[in-house]
């Protein structure tokens, strides 16, 4: 190096550039250089994956989370960083389960289920019952009590594959797996079983949220999820023959609630302090896989925003948090309690931000809004088409900052590729080798350019 | 059903709707529907991955994939199928190759390295020797004779992870693999290694094509590819000690050419028979995996693309072509031979449309053409939004149609998504699983509705 240049160099490290005088392209830039190259999100999950694991609520994985996720922002020099006590729900799986379809007595296939979260266990020697196949809730009346009793419901309406957005098709199924049971037992059924919320046929089954309702609880019939390849399996051999029997049984448990927390970090506002702006995913996730993609990325995705706005000197106007929630999958309560607090102390939520939908290549945000807010994300779109992010929509934001909603607050939600989600959600393959190192790190840096755009500009 | 459903539905099948009074969003409806509920390119692909596989120039594999390819395009009712004979090269890998690091005599660490395509084989019992580590062919340069004459050249410089278009960090390394050899040749050096063209690290060497150009056969030195983990542990070692050595073996043999074939079938234009419109993909792949991504995905998209115009009732104006090309990678001779022979029999092409990145989600297109049909291009995005397909840029089209470019003819090129694409390029990972059903078939939908709107308002 010449003496010229060590000369230059030195000068413009002297020369420190005031922060807001850069361009948003460069900021912006800046951010999607660090997230590529000197990123966490990636190790973060690596540790959150492999070393903790799944981590349902109430569990030790989600115990082990939320000190590891309370260490790790404690490492970030934050200016804050505390727990918040929430109250959770405590499901237990218990040892695997077993079925089996029974075409005559002593002949037997064995197939692939799962108990639904929230489900009561069959009892100790498992059910055994003839099936009826129903697509909806509308066949299941019309056969009503005299075709249904002592029989199990077998729930097989498949996820719409013409449907471009997962989500929609997830939409037009997901009532089978948490309302089945209720509407099955009202017309005597013993038990329901319900193909699995998966696009693709395969030999997983899927878990998921089941509820019972005002259904007393004696009157509570087990519920389970069947692989998509042994749910067309179960179809054909009734179709082959209506006497086939279905035999399963599950050993999960409702457990007392116990305590749990959510983990906060904030960064303070420099000018509007108590203008909160949050980010944030859910830190439990189902017991099957470890929750990489549902939702360990949307957590460290969240966590890498408040790193890298801090790595590029970003000097926030509005305080920022962020939020890892606890116990989306099974209550909602982690959302629920931060509302609730944030409207007891009168903290003003200006803008909040879910990473729940897996960490593939992000295609953009779905924004729940008025139209002035709209309106003034969509200014920004030219910024971000050299990053692919092209989807602005209207739309839903995340489960666990939709308690925050009232008439001014902008929520967003991040908008990944959703082709691949079904594969992997609540099933024993979401897994941290499901994850692409450079997916999971644009999606961290495109929420961090959302915040840092939404800081800068204020909300309308 | 009652009498007047009845009656409605027999009606609706007697009046079939003249197909061009359709407007566009039903038709491409129709096509995306069509191709994700009845779609045959993934079962094609399983076919073609599962039971042929790699399938590199000059192979059985090669071979039984144009009859495989010619067979398959017999059964979809085509006005024409045939093959077009071209001479292709074949180069052989032999046994597997085998490399170590040796620290000191006797202490050696075993590293994933492969022969690169089209290289020279090591001596029988490999190549020892001391190595020097460059980033580019300026450091090459000033390190001259004196410091390369008899030593490994180890290319090293890694794919930028910052560009968020792969294909253009990959752009922006591929000179190592492809003349490496050739300059390294230049100062005394006995081979090159060079690090696998792959963003992620892991143990996969990645192979591809290389070549001497006009370097004397006694002058040619092997080049090998090696496995990104690998890569930083041989710079890693050399740091600590310059003096450590490299063994590499390989056993690769360039053969005289072999007879193979273009595949191509063809649905007669009602309108214009005489212009054409061709899409296509490369038929033959790299022999470490299956080739499933590169480019048995656009293949099968292709052929999709001829079954969906005639499934969805579409009666081509011009005459469209699928075109499975040979020899892509190592040689090209199937795209070129292709267009000489279009030229020769004075054929009027007017649009050639290809798939070679890979079977991931499409995000759009990207243009070779002037403005006047660019522009016309730009006019179809509104109709493509549904299917979250944004991307329409001015730029590369494909390998294999590079060839027919002229003044007026519109090349495009499908662009999925490219953040994966490099962990499976070229190397042992490249098979069936790593396609997803629902990429695949939004991928053959998306190349199908442009042939359709290219048709229906043709070339400006």
């Amino acid at each position: 190096m010449n003496f010229l240049k060590t000369a230059l160099l030195s000068l413009s490290i002297l020369i420190s550039i005031p922060f807001y005088s850069q361009n948003d392209e460069e900021v912006m830039k800046e951010i999607y250089n660090l997230s590529l190259t000197k990123g966490k999100s990636y190790d973060w999950l690596n540790y959150l994956s492999n070393q903790i694991g799944s981590r349902l609520s109430g569990s030790l994985g989600a115990e082990k989370a939320v000190a590891w996720g309370k260490e790790e922002l404690d490492k970030l020099g934050l200016d804050k960083v505390w727990l918040q006590p929430v109250m959770v729900p405590k499901w237990v799986r218990g040892a695997k389960e077993y079925a089996f379809i029974e075409s005559e007595p002593g002949k037997t296939t064995t197939v692939n289920i799962c108990a639904l979260g929230g489900s009561v266990a069959t009892p100790a020697l498992g059910i055994k019952a003839n099936v009826v196949e129903v697509h909806n809730f509308e066949e299941l009346a019309a056969l009503g009590k005299e075709n249904i009793e002592g029989k199990i419901v077998f729930f097989n309406r498949p996820m719409q594959a013409d449907l471009i957005h997962t989500f929609e098709a997830y939409g037009g199924c997901v009532n089978q797996r948490g309302q089945g049971a209720v509407e099955a037992a009202k017309y005597g059924a013993v038990a329901v079983v319900v193909r699995s919320m998966n696009l693709r046929l395969d030999d997983l089954p899927h878990t998921g949220a089941m509820n019972y309702g005002d259904t007393s609880v004696e009157n509570r019939i087990p519920a389970a999820a069947i692989s998509t390849n042994d749910a067309e399996l179960l179809s054909t051999m009734l179709n082959l023959d209506k006497n086939i029997k279905f035999y399963f049984k599950q050993n999960c448990k409702q457990l007392s609630d116990v305590q749990s927390y959510n983990v906060i970090g904030e960064i303070t506002g420099s000018e509007f302090p108590k203008q909160y702006m949050v980010v944030g995913g859910h830190l439990d996730s189902w017991d099957l896989g470890d929750g990489s993609h549902d939702d360990g990325a949307g957590i460290v995705q969240s966590m890498e925003v408040l790193r890298l706005i801090k790595e590029t000197g970003i000097k926030p106007k509005h305080s920022i948090r962020v939020v890892l929630f606890m116990n989306e999958e099974n209550g909602l309560r982690g959302g629920k309690k931060y509302a609730e607090e944030a409207k007891q102390k009168g903290e003003n939520h200006v803008f909040a931000l879910e990473s729940d939908s897996g960490g593939f290549t992000p295609r953009g945000f779905s924004f729940d809004c008025d139209e002035a807010n709209y309106n003034q994300a969509l200014t920004w779109q030219y910024l971000f088409k050299p990053y692919l992010i092209h989807y602005f929509e209207k739309g839903g934001s995340g489960a666990d900052i939709g308690p925050l909603k009232n008439d001014k607050i902008v929520l967003a939600g991040l908008r990944p590729d959703s082709q691949r989600y079904f594969d992997y959600h609540h099933a024993s393959n979401d897994t941290f080798d499901a994850i692409n190192k450079r997916e999971l790190e644009l999606g961290a840096a495109t929420m961090t350019s959302l915040m840092y755009l939404m800081d800068k500009y204020g909300v309308k």
